[in-house]
């Protein structure tokens, strides 16, 4: 399959793979810069941008989950979900356009920042957005045999998918050790989610198990086809890269308005409904697609996963400062897990050849050294969070 | 202090001393051995020991839970506990001289295995019973602070304490990695113990958390020094050192049959209420006791900290055999969490260097490299359990 072309083509430490947008030598430090590190600053800048998009997609992701609770506090959703997606896809569109406009003044229209494709290019971005309809339409289906709380727990699955398809479709190993810790992840997030009904999962019938499973391989294998989509070809860029996937999305949407929420659109309006949290939702999931995007470019789903999973626990421990939450027994063992397993994957990863600055790097060895624990840079410590579970209201 | 003389005796990669019990070089492998290793006999040996302790310890120990349980459910304690104590200890003491009276017929007596003793060796003895009998007396003031299931839950900060004395006292570093196991070690205990009502332990006033600290504290002090006592002087025989520790706990005992329940012992005999399941807590409890000694001398306290909680997850689950009880979803992510810890530390200390035979680590190497995880002795994988909680009767 043409996917498997990028296959280990990242095997240098970095998971950023060879771009025509910085031409300088890979042996090439610039000068004055050999006193922060010796890696190159080409490997910097990748870096950079790496840890720049994690900690975007953690911010986004914990802001999304806070949103949502407290647009359920503020009442129930008065608007159609329908034409909400479609405005978000709208949104991110619209943001890719105006990042290229910027970049044909500035650069000029190159072959690598031209809107106009081939079909060959074109041909796979729908895929992902057909998988994850499938999937939201399977969400209908489970909701027989598991409750919105046992779901949540069931859906932490996805981190295990995500690590198997991850190493099948994109043919990268992942070593022992990052096996180890993204099932203990998995163990984490989900011990954090616990509440006193989540031993109602366990009576699940085999058909929720297989849909559950199924729903988790379905959206590892969107996530995993992205990454696959948007790494195939290094030196395109993003935003039109971007601009194909979320016109393909925008269309989905359309189709969805037309068959689920058309009468009500045409008798009440577009916008019916529309709140200042449900346009802050809509700003927000927009930026974290874009987020999404960008870190399936710059870095790769595993990185995605374990920001994801940090912005869960940042959302229950703001939360608490928010909304008056607290903390449960199980929150604080599973974030411990949880944390416990995030380090040992940025141990993995962070090291001066990956472009980490020998600075931050040297400074987080010494901290973390000292309470005889990992090596792992603060910057990777600001992951976390998915929906505010974990918690329970006074 | 006496005792910082074992410091790095066993750097070596096993943590058995060095022992004039075994008189062969180093470096000279018996005949017809080297097909099965590369290992001198000795270290073979050591570790064949090491390994046998070990597993004896997870046996007797997750027993002892289930005759716990079954005891309860067979009604209430009749007998006078310190009466039981007392029985235990004597029949600890009469198994080390048995052992002894044995070995004086084959080996004849020796500086080694004589019964008399110096006041400087024997000083040091009662302190250990000295500490758990604090301890003990601890145990009823903290049950102002918190229930019972609370208690189970708090004791998990054993772990952390045996860790933290072990490297204090024993000045044996533990890796970066041990240390990660051992908070996931605990983590994972605790999470396996989780019920509906553990978040009641978060409400534990500061005297009770103060008090769990530092009973954790006398608890894993207790532990560690009792293994600086057994490997002060390695050549020691182990059923001497026995002798000695078991004398000193029946004479703590023998008091605390005096003070607590004189009058009960005078009105209604020593051996009332006494069953038959009493007698197999009684034997089971000194077997234990002995075994735990010996993994003090072959092994160490890291070894009895994994093969205890090994225990308590066994014994949940054959408590759902035995006594039909359910297990719930934290048990199972608890349970994951702790074996990854155990898997971890395994890979850590499990190697031909330590003696582990090679034919025992290449088949573990396969199959557990097979399935993408750890490589781990399967014989380790025969630790778990301590009380049967995380279980929910049906």
């Amino acid at each position: 399959m043409e996917y498997r072309k990028i296959k280990d083509e990242d095997d240098g430490g970095g998971t950023v793979s060879d771009d025509i947008e910085n031409p300088r030598g890979k042996g090439f430090p610039g000068p004055g810069v050999a006193s922060v590190s010796n890696v190159p600053p080409r490997e910097q800048a990748k870096w950079k941008c790496k840890a720049i998009v994690t900690l975007a997609l953690t911010f986004l992701t914990s802001s999304q989950a806070i949103l949502i609770v407290w647009s359920k506090r503020a009442g129930k959703y008065e608007y159609s979900v329908t034409t909400a997606n479609f405005l978000v896809e709208t949104l991110k569109c619209a943001l890719s356009l105006a990042a290229l406009a910027r970049i044909w003044k500035n650069e000029g229209v190159t072959d690598d920042n031209k809107l106009s494709t081939t079909l060959d290019e074109v041909i796979v971005y729908p895929i992902p957005a057909l998988l994850y309809l499938v999937k939201n339409l399977l969400q209908y289906y489970i909701f027989a045999y598991v409750d919105a709380p046992g779901y949540q727990i069931l859906k932490n699955l996805n981190i295990i998918s995500t690590g198997v398809l991850y190493r099948i479709i994109l043919k990268k190993k992942l070593s022992e050790i990052q096996w180890a810790a993204f099932i203990l992840l998995c163990a984490g997030c989900t011990t954090a989610q616990l509440n006193s009904r989540s031993d109602q999962v366990l009576q699940t019938p085999l058909p929720g198990w297989i849909m559950a499973i199924v729903m988790a391989l379905l959206s590892g294998f969107a996530g995993v086809y992205t990454e696959a989509i948007i790494k195939k070809r290094p030196s395109r860029n993003i935003n039109v890269q971007n601009f194909w996937l979320y016109i393909f999305g925008m269309a989905f949407n359309a189709v969805a308005i037309l068959v689920q929420d058309f009468d009500a659109v045409m008798n009440k309006g577009f916008f019916h409904g529309y709140s200042t949290i449900t346009t802050l939702m809509i700003l927000n999931h927009a930026l974290s697609g874009i987020a999404v995007s960008m870190v399936m470019k710059y870095a790769d789903n595993i990185v995605k996963v374990y920001s994801t999973s940090v912005a869960m626990l940042l959302t229950a421990v703001v939360s608490v400062f928010l909304f008056g939450f607290n903390l449960t027994l199980a929150f604080f063992l599973g974030a411990t897990v949880g944390l416990s397993a995030l380090c040992r994957e940025a141990a993995e990863i962070v090291n001066p050849a990956s472009g980490c600055p020998d600075i931050v790097n040297s400074c987080v060895r010494r901290l973390f050294n000292s309470i005889s624990f990992y090596s792992v840079p603060a910057s990777t410590m600001g992951h976390i969070i998915r929906t505010g579970v974990g918690v329970r209201t006074q």
